[in-house]
């Protein structure tokens, strides 16, 4: 008999999946496998909802294999009730141990990129979701009841330091975090701009502040300006369909972190940028940018992707995170309302990101 | 009586001019303005034909103010005929040496660009030709007799230097050296793509090779192969219409310095580049790139824009360039040959650059 999600591996397993193009999820029996040595069984507390969840549940990228079970923010811990859940060979957490699971769950462990931390530029990296395992198996995310991983892509987590606003920094966090560090605009007293105040912006405007920088938020949106200032602390709010304000910052920011993934010109974005400045992409419209070759050589003007971060840089986000007490701020929601929830995050309408309370809405059928 | 170009200025010059889009070139009788304080006056004797001409000499940029005098790879040296041709406050040097000027010949030299050496990224920067001066008047360049700028913009030239094939390095030179410098593409072992083996790319390579790299010629056309890796010692060598060739050095490359002004997709280029790696873009193609986001974010790509260099950097690479021997490859043509050699520009018909003797072949009507 050919096997199916529910027989293909001996641990059974719940969640929620996407079966086909409407993105519409629905409760989903599968299984996980076994907890090899180097793997870490844990039981999910809370998993974030990411956009890319969106994407991926209605095939806008293209490569979606159905059944889905997105989910790449994930709290849990390793549960104590089962003393074969930690491999025989990990060294990294103990049962009972608080830890949480990102984007990535695999990679090669050999090439140029794996050896320098940095997996999540491994052309052979396996995502947490909708990818293939080692073994051919689809890979199902967060949104269900238990996950395994292997411990290299296990993070630990921080003493105290809340599960459920502290999942969304698992992607979001370490998605702006990365390229702040990186492309070095994390320095006391540049301007830094945020392009798009969402789930991704609001967690890099935490970030770029408490590396001691200036920020100014670019959004389409003035409604979200007061809150942006009094609240999350912004030095300046610009609505970018007014013609006017983007004239009077032309030339002011030293780096902007483009966190919308509609399609957006990226002409206005460069005009704010010093010369040597550099807009750094983290969204990912579907469209390509249009890219007049002019605006990049008149200020050597850089634009640049970045995508999550290695293994060694989440820890270190997160510990970051931690001491500096950065959160997510997150609506928490049971797993049963994430139809609507998805409906509202295609509005922007969160403030601003969904978490779904795993271990107290999630039950077998 | 309305002022000429004749009479706007007391010192009279004379030179080739385009005067219509068509981008044909006439001898023109025009003047220069009396050598101020701080001015140095010199007789031309070489300049380089840039492919930057040609498009201003046609209008393709949209700006072009006619008569036109371009040329921005100027070599001469200050004459000693007359005393005064030396403002009284000039420092940097006295009659009789040998300088340079090339695309600038002034700026604000107050901003941040300025007081950091960058003038060619200070927004009120003024270029050698087309563009007005402090006094209103349109610059012209070194397809003339005479020439005269701020000694801030003046290159001294090294001793034994040859000023023919020297000339091409002031625009070619400091636009391929300033960003493999700037990027930090100037390590030995470093894989450097350049892309286009033209006027641009065969300084570059050239650069590049005397900063110990390894470098590889991408180019539309497989007949340039043998001469790029028997002459200018090329490592590897690329045909980009081959989708073999490409496909198998997909990854390779640490940096791309991208001289082709006509239009190409920057993709394949991307392609080449392995994680973290830079495409720097310094040809100027019309129509605006197309940038799928995702090239970018898959290996943190990075895309940037880099435009000739600074006084200071500009006088670095003159004296690099001397001390390792770096020179274009020239056609030494007389003044009248201009036409032709536009219309072979046009066509890549040239290996690599053509040069003006302007004081043997120029001479007043």
């Amino acid at each position: 008999m050919a096997k199916t999600p529910e027989t293909e591996h001996p641990v059974k397993a719940f969640g929620y999946a996407a079966t086909d193009t409407s993105g519409s999820f629905s409760p989903f029996k599968f299984s996980r496998r076994a907890t090899g040595e180097t793997d870490v069984q844990l039981k999910v507390l809370y998993c974030g909802v990411c956009h890319s969840d969106l994407h991926m549940a209605k095939n806008e990228w293209g490569f979606t294999q159905y059944p889905l079970v997105p989910g790449h923010e994930i709290v849990g811990y390793v549960p104590h009730q089962v003393v074969t859940e930690v491999g025989s060979k990990v060294e990294k957490v103990k049962v009972g141990d608080k830890v949480g699971v990102g984007v990535l769950v695999g990679s090669c462990r050999q090439c140029d990129q794996c050896t320098n931390d940095l997996e999540n530029y491994c052309p052979k990296q396996i995502q947490t979701y909708g990818f293939p395992y080692l073994d051919g198996t689809i890979n199902r995310g967060g949104y269900s009841n238990i996950m395994v991983a292997d411990e290299h892509f296990i993070i630990r987590w921080p003493d105290n330091f809340p599960l459920d606003a502290g999942g969304p920094l698992l992607c979001a966090g370490i998605t702006t975090y990365s390229p702040l560090r990186y492309f070095g605009l994390d320095k006391p007293g540049l301007r830094i701009g945020i392009n798009g105040l969402g789930g991704l912006g609001h967690v890099a405007v935490k970030f770029a502040k408490a590396f001691g920088t200036k920020v100014t938020v670019i959004s389409t949106s003035l409604s979200k300006k007061k809150e942006a200032i009094e609240r999350l602390g912004v030095d300046e709010f610009l609505v970018s369909r007014d013609p006017e304000q983007m004239q009077a910052a032309v030339g002011t920011l030293d780096g902007i972190i483009d966190t919308v993934s509609a399609s957006h010109p990226v002409v206005p974005l460069l005009s704010l940028l010093k010369p040597n400045g550099k807009l750094i992409v983290v969204g990912a419209p579907e469209a390509p940018l249009q890219l007049p070759v002019f605006t990049l050589i008149q200020g050597r003007k850089t634009i640049a992707g970045s995508g999550i971060g290695g293994m060694k840089e989440t820890q270190e986000m997160i510990d970051f995170a931690a001491k500096n007490n950065i959160l997510a701020d997150v609506e928490v929601i049971p797993i049963d309302y994430i139809n609507t929830a998805m409906d509202r995050l295609l509005k922007s309408d969160v403030k601003y990101r969904f978490v779904i309370d795993v271990e107290n809405s999630l039950k077998p059928e």
